[in-house]
């Protein structure tokens, strides 16, 4: 319940016994890597350090965690510290004991764990992970680097996302001069795709439909483009970005077939247009630049009544 | 002939009369950031300043220029300054004459200028003007920010590219807090692709071949495919790196077919592949892990030879 200091953290770090790190449910690189580097970073000290396993480990990520989280027996008397989990709902599948330490960027982290180091103007959790090491070790690894940089580049989209900010400029610098091999992590982080996901994408752009100049774009995804592409959930990443890829869109949609035959629909706009007012007219809601909705209908006439809707709402 | 420092090129440019600034033959972001935002920056300090005009500006660029080409009278006795050019043969249609002074990155510059400010070591020549920017006005305004985010993040292909190092990465940070909406300039420039772009990757996805585990990937484009895509040179940026994106490729082969009937190819590998000796055994050359070649054949025929010579390449 209680919020504490990088060095108030550290000294924790620096008690006796050994540490059980736990990362989310449905894991992403900020989770793993700061996991994993804040595991490296206990070692080193000294600690016997290990991740709780998790079983939503993606094909991405095996590799880089698997040295903390396979090979590593349990050690007695174990602090449990949790990396990136902003409340006990995301806890890995098979934990639900307490935690004696949480580190965390969310700004709605329930403050769960007995002690909590939350710095929630962080772009990514493993700026914070990259501070604590240094407080313990007083360096960063080259092994720790690129685990650090995966943590920071995935959450901030390779320094797309809007919560890019200097300081994350500034601790990618870091890394990078304590050794982190970014050429080969962005070739695997954001320049490989299954050969699934590129079918689909190609089927995506091919069926593209453009309207108002190009300011309105509507990708349909079916669910035989999903079947003769081969694509499962993994390839799904960020699909519904893709129309929005057109020169001068300003609302792009994707209406994905759902398993019954309805559609599912996902809506992004430019600040000018209201997308969670288009979607409330169909019972959805979300933000202003980001939204969604279900209809029951297939696809192709969802189309058509999305369609009607932006172009009332664009006037 | 004379290499100069920072404090020599601002005493020039603090020099009397007015500036006329050179960007280089097909302009990319760079040397129309650099040059705009130094010609921004002139006008500052009180000089009449303008870019000179260049016929190969791209729509991107087109709005963020305009205002330092298009509408900006000559002034007499103007000192001519260059910008990311390397040498006189990358000089804009229409210039042949002297150049007082030269802002550089490339370690080949041919040192044609009379003065040459040269920094070698900077991913962007726009990292060099922001230094020269700071000396002569003491800030960075956000419109110059802008601009020389433009130049830094084009060049080293918004934080991806090899040379960016951790100097890219704090100027970054630097012109994020000077102002710079990297939101809008991301989705610009690394966001946005001609409806007929996307068109023709979707048909490249949609027949890209995989061979070896995906190993190995070779993508065709047959001049149908860019007639039905509607594509223009200007979409083709960067294609011969599609391929590349499948998961685990370790040679990526990208076929063009000639207007002829034959093809162009390139390559692309890893290091552990020698790309430049592939392409040696049909006359052409490269580098190690980026090369091309041609032949008298059509793609389909050209694809069955040059996957022999990988295959036997590969072992």
């Amino acid at each position: 319940m209680n919020k504490i200091t990088i060095n108030e953290a550290a000294a924790i770090l620096r008690e006796p016994g050994g540490f059980l790190i736990l990362t989310h449910r449905r894991p992403d690189g900020d989770t793993l890597g700061s996991a994993a580097a804040l595991c490296s970073a206990l070692r080193r000290y000294g600690r016997a350090a290990r991740l709780f396993p998790n079983d939503g480990v993606t094909a991405k990520y095996a590799a880089m965690v698997s040295p903390y989280m396979d090979e590593s027996p349990a050690a007695e008397n174990e602090t449990v510290i949790s990396v990136d989990i902003a409340d006990t709902g995301l806890f890995p599948n098979g934990w639900n004991e307490p935690v004696r330490l949480a580190i965390d960027h969310h700004p709605s982290n329930s403050l769960f764990a007995q002690d909590t180091l939350l710095v929630p103007e962080r772009a990514a959790c493993g700026e914070i992970v990259m501070d604590l090491i240094k407080a313990l070790c007083g360096d960063i690894t080259s092994g720790e680097a690129d685990l650090l940089y995966t943590a920071l580049s995935t959450d901030c989209g390779c320094f797309q996302y809007s919560n890019t900010d200097a300081h994350a400029f500034r601790s990618a610098a870091q890394l990078l001069e304590a050794g982190a091999d970014i050429q080969r992590l962005n070739k695997l982080l954001f320049r490989s795709s299954s050969p699934a996901r590129l079918k689909l994408e190609g089927m995506i752009y091919s069926s593209l439909r453009s309207y108002r100049d190009n300011a309105v774009n509507i990708a349909i995804i079916t669910r035989d483009m999903i079947a003769s592409s081969g694509a499962t959930e993994d390839d799904m990443d960020d699909i519904a970005s893709l129309p929005g890829r057109v020169s001068g869109s300003r609302v792009s949609v994707t209406i994905k077939e759902r398993t019954d035959g309805g559609s599912k629909i996902s809506l992004r706009s430019t600040a000018a247009v209201d997308s969670s007012a288009i979607c409330a007219v169909f019972g959805g809601g979300g933000h202003r630049m980001a939204s969604g909705c279900e209809m029951s209908c297939p696809p192709e006439e969802a189309a058509g009544k999305i369609l009607k809707e932006i172009e009332r709402a664009m006037g």
